[in-house]
């Protein structure tokens, strides 16, 4: 098994810790701002482009932190995991550094080009029907033969990776008043929480209307563990994480929901301002920043634009406008 | 008229007083290197992203500079040029950052987002048939009335504007071996050799098979001044000019050609490997190393990828293999 975490919660010498483990794999990614998208959305927006990150998204952190911890622990084996995709690749990559071979559970209707890289970082792939339940029975097999689960998100060590991405973007711009990020499964949220904590940047969070499960437990003050999700933001339709959930509770300001159109808009001006071609999830915090000008204009603002895992051509149909 | 440059080849320190000028307009571009499209090429490759330029090309730094030397030169007044796209919406953009409004004659034929480009930073377009003369004819009609011509690659200004992306990347990456860029109208070549030229670098260039109009000149030893251009990079069809092509002769170490098929290949192989979408033009520095290991192979090479203003649905279409 993969190691239990000493704690639940990572704190931020965790963050670090896992920096200098990472940083010889990971690519110190770009943090870009431009006037025309600041004059568009009333901020001044610093993107922190792990779209430019390894495997295409900053999945590859927690993945690398992993693979380290499991070095360090003197823990040999091929890895498992299960996977939309980022994380897939990210760990199929990681392992491949470390020598190991890490297979990935998928959803048969997972984005072809996602399947595509996790077999190109030399993943090895399990396709099953596209529900948790037979994700999770198809990697208890794998697991039962001996594979290494490694958690997507809800994992001190995941959370841990994560965060270095927000500790990267406040140590280049220690001015900003707030952070925000996509929720999915809650890893790069919680990570950026933890990492920021302490700062006095507010926190925020956005979910896709479609898979708003995050926005829903905060409600109730319970973490749901059941939704269908309907989005093109294919890399959050995840159930948010319990430690995920705890750390969000505790540290993120608010969450936001914004609609598919929202953020098909949002990728548009993305790549109109800053010629950058980057995938749904990614885009969910432009949409919201250009929804909240009451929270958000005139703030120096810090967004982790998450990946850019898209297959352009799928991007111009989702971006087709009348 | 655009002032005559006091010499019409600039030096280093031109390009030194030309970043001074600009910076505060231009973006500090990212170099972006990756172990994955290092195995491929053989060679430790780092990319200075000018796709990340404002206006989403390096044309926005000769552009500025121009710009910026008008008005230090207390010269007022709108200015004019002919573009197929990039130079437009660069001199477009730094006119209206100095309050003064940009014609730009465009072929009839040019790219369609770069048409949408130009007017979206404020250029007034006049369109004219696709040939050198028609575009020439209808500037010189701007010309009558008044507006100053700004040229686009063959100006000590321009050059020494341009320039400065490759000054901004041997001072991040001091070490290289090797420069390489496109070749145009040799406003990027020329800059970038005398930015680098007392390094010890070599500087190489690319231009597409159909539109190598300065490896002809350089084989005869004189400029060609006739070419009917035939090629997907649409910002290299321009012929080469007259200071650009002295410069090239005198500092350049060889120009290479690729052909389309390569250019595309290389397009896909970025994508693939950085997550970046990038124009043609952009994408010959990469086939050129793909095709010439004999000169590159071990070496550290540094690569201007001068633009990303291709639309994404036009880039899957030339990435479509079989």
């Amino acid at each position: 098994m993969y190691p239990e975490p000493e704690t639940e919660i990572p704190d931020i010498a965790d963050i670090h810790l896992a920096r200098a483990r990472i940083d010889h794999w990971t690519r110190l990614t770009p943090v870009l701002s431009d006037p025309g998208l600041n004059q568009q959305l009333g901020c001044d927006l610093y993107c922190k482009c792990e779209n430019l990150q390894r495997t295409g998204a900053f999945k590859f952190r927690g993945a690398s932190n992993a693979i380290s911890s499991l070095r360090e622990n003197g823990i040999d084996g091929d890895v498992a995991t299960h996977s939309s995709g980022n994380h897939g690749a990210a760990l199929a990559l990681a392992a491949s550094l470390d020598n190991r071979k890490a297979h990935v559970v998928m959803p048969e209707n997972s984005v072809p080009m996602k399947i595509d890289s996790v077999r190109r970082y030399g993943g090895i792939i399990h396709f099953c029907a596209p529900t948790q339940e037979s994700r999770e029975d198809e990697l208890a097999k794998l697991v039962q033969e001996g594979k290494i689960p490694v958690p997507p998100y809800d994992h001190a060590d995941i959370i841990a990776g994560q965060g270095t991405a927000a500790l990267e973007l406040i140590q280049e711009i220690p001015s900003l008043d707030q952070v925000i990020t996509p929720v999915g499964g809650g890893g790069l949220i919680s990570g950026t929480a933890i990492a920021v904590a302490g700062t006095g940047q507010q926190v925020f969070g956005v979910e896709p209307e479609g898979a708003a499960d995050t926005v829903a437990s905060l409600d109730r003050g319970e973490r749901v563990k059941s939704w269908s999700p309907d989005t093109i933001a294919d890399g959050l339709r995840a159930i948010v994480g319990e430690s995920n959930f705890t750390i969000i509770r505790k540290e993120v300001t608010r969450v936001f929901t914004v609609s598919d159109e929202d953020i098909r808009r949002a990728m548009f001006l993305f790549w109109l301002e800053l010629r950058l071609v980057i995938e749904p999830s990614s885009a969910t915090v432009i949409a919201a920043i250009r929804n909240h000008p009451e929270i958000f204009a005139g703030k120096k603002v810090g967004a982790i634009i998450s990946g850019g895992n898209i297959d352009p051509g799928d991007w111009k149909s989702m971006t087709n406008f009348d």
